[in-house]
């Protein structure tokens, strides 16, 4: 079966509350238990620094939300769950990409443009206030992904972005670095926005988020504080006895979070029924708690050790870095980074010219269909095939075009690459064919 | 007497010529020698990689550049020589001072600025064709100097402004994050502009330079290459016989930087008395040689040796290391990004820190020698030091430690506690130093 590699990374400056249980944690949980999905899950401190200068909320945040995680549910034993501080090949390899991507792309940088069109309304200067932390974290972020060669990356639709960057990275880094060895160090990986991530409404009925202060606490001060933030959920002011109508409400949209369909129908009856407010509030946090309370006492019992918590990270920056570590190192070799030897004769052009060739490529892509394409040697897509069930189909098509050249286009599963001729095409074949005999 | 940290980056994309020895290679390993100055060469291969999507060129620049600096006698046991690329701890600090640069200052950086300007007077966006790499390299160089605490690094006048960077950012940082326990991580570094740095004329008299395909190889080519290039400067037409006026020639001026007083006034006084150039073209060529000939020997043998050059770099990274892992630790743990461990309670400050601080103890031993030592709250040794003839002398260096804080660690006859970050200690003794206050 097909494994499709998954990355979730986990920003570390606070807690976390309810909305992020039910919206992130929870459903992440449960993808990473698909048998076909590898998970990888990692506390994105170095992307933490550049929203927090507090060290002890820092140290704090990475210890609860790791907690947390753990507590919840995750099988750190099956998920690659780690610290992105404790890989020293991300830094490196962010500076490896940084000295291949432009900076005008930089510019157009969602979160960047947002803060200077902030400073903009201001009257400030465009790049007040704005670090080169935030300027460049898109290329940490490329790194992140790219370091494990994620095929999936599950992100907010303000993400989706910063994903294009980092297929578009890896494709020049593929480019400029593997054409004349024929190797993709870089898979291309794919934004994953999940449509059904469910937005929890907080006490006041917007989401729940701590800029509105409004949040449900998961963990932080137990039972009680549960309790207690449930009771101030906002309810309209109808007696007891009288008929409630649930639907659209905080409250039943939070249980609904929490219940079967079958709970959520009965409460739903009680409700219209004229049960108080009062007593719904109690039957939710019964209703939560039930579920949330073993976790709570995981999280307790975690946080009391954290040495066991440091343990399970170090374990995991093992396993991480068992994937990092060779990678980088091709990646160093490929660009020039390497140990020193007796350097090869100057080749003779003749060697050269055939290093000029395009060459096809057969890959996989998220979708685990198999493809294939024809690039120029300056690294411009020629052809691009339409995915195939198998990678024999594929490799059909490959050996017919590379026998019989343009003949052979006709009808094939292909088109032309963004402004490419077909004479182009034509003749890129025919080179190969000239090349071979 | 007081030591000099010296910094000394080393770009590797091309091969050394003979301006560069003069001018570059052999002043800095002339100044290396004494006494007073700690020096550290490194290759900047990752600044190389911003210029040069080349990695056969890299390859080789690499090699050649640390053959030349060996063979022209750089103390390798002395001098602390290795290769950027060795240092993970760089990539990570670039990352750490990204997060609390200001992009405003970068903007004004002249290497980006002279990019931008040619974009502009070539009608071209501000930004075509700029790397981030480019824009991004002086927060490279920051942490190249201040990884190591430098005190100095010699510079050309173009470089001027990203040391006053790297002192800027090292402000920051230490104000930051050193502010509250009372520690300055970071030294602030200087420019030193070597005014008597020679510039040597190339073979038409211009400066000599690649660009200007005029140069004088070193090493590249042997003897014969030398020889042939020599012939080549470029002179009057003055027939042999005829006097001839030597000063403000380039023969004269490379000659000079290879000759004593005496040598330099035998020279002007036979080409006053009618030498023939072809005649004192050979005389160059032998002064030259009789110096540069030991040295190519030793190059040659290196180039056919590549591991034992690849050995002295890494023991130069292991030596580079042992000093940039305990300040890099030190810093991960100022930011935040530490150990697990039982977060603090939040119970009153003033407390806290009585409970919390470390203590030093001194004590005689068996052996009828003074020892103290420093342990933490929690009893594990921090710092442990060597014995002293009198108890006066163990508390003579208690008061220092008391006082001056981790300012006084270096040189001090103490040894870090097992599993002991310096960090921790440095953090005592500012809660200690803090306490007294």
């Amino acid at each position: 079966m097909p494994v499709t590699r998954v990355l979730t990374g986990i920003t570390t400056t606070g807690t976390l509350h309810l909305g992020n249980y039910v919206g992130a944690v929870r459903p992440c949980i449960d993808a990473s238990r698909r048998a076909d999905v590898d998970s990888f899950f990692f506390m994105a401190d170095y992307h933490a620094l550049i929203k927090c200068d507090e060290p002890a909320r820092i140290e704090a945040s990475r210890l609860q939300i790791a907690a947390t995680w753990i507590a919840a549910g995750l099988d750190t034993d099956r998920a690659t769950f780690y610290r992105q501080s404790d890989i020293p090949e991300i830094p490196e390899l962010t500076w490896l990409l940084t000295c291949v991507i432009g900076k005008g792309q930089m510019n157009r940088a969602h979160a960047y443009k947002a803060a200077t069109d902030a400073n903009a309304a201001a009257g400030e200067d465009a790049d007040a206030g704005i670090t080169m932390g935030l300027y460049c974290y898109p290329i940490l972020m490329a790194a992140d992904i790219l370091m494990f060669n994620a095929h999936v990356v599950p992100v907010g639709k303000d993400q989706v972005q910063h994903i294009e960057m980092a297929r578009d990275v890896a494709q020049r880094f593929n480019h400029l670095y593997g054409a004349a060895i024929n190797r993709e160090f870089f898979v291309l990986p794919e934004a994953q926005i999940d449509a059904e991530m469910e937005l929890l409404p907080g006490l006041d009925g917007r989401k729940m988020s701590k800029s509105y202060d409004n949040v449900i606490p998961l963990f932080e001060g137990g039972e009680k504080a549960l309790r207690e933030a449930i009771a101030r959920i906002v309810t309209d002011s109808r007696l007891p006895g009288e008929p409630k109508e649930p639907e659209g409400t905080a409250l039943i949209q939070i249980f609904d979070a929490f219940a079967t369909p079958e709970e959520r129908a009965a409460f739903r009856a009680e409700l219209r029924a004229g049960l108080a407010w009062g007593e719904a509030k109690q039957r939710l946090f019964e209703q939560i708690n039930r579920q949330i309370a073993p976790m709570r006492a995981r999280y307790d019992a975690l946080m009391a050790e954290p040495e066991k918590i440091e343990a399970i990270l170090q374990a995991g920056a093992a396993k991480a870095r068992a994937i990092a570590r060779p990678l980088l190192d091709e990646l160093r070799h490929a660009v020039g980074l390497r140990r020193f030897q007796a350097l090869a004769a100057p080749v003779d052009a003749g060697v050269k010219a055939k290093v000029q060739l395009p060459v096809f490529k057969q890959y996989r892509e998220a979708d685990n269909r198999f493809y294939f394409k024809l690039s120029a040697h300056d690294g411009r897509v020629l052809l691009q095939s339409q995915g195939f069930d198998g990678g024999r189909d594929a490799g059909a098509w490959v050996k017919r075009l590379k026998t019989e050249g343009a003949a052979a286009l006709d009808g094939a599963p292909v088109a032309l690459g963004d402004g490419v001729a077909a004479a182009e095409v034509a003749q890129a074949l025919a080179a190969l064919i000239a090349a071979e005999q």
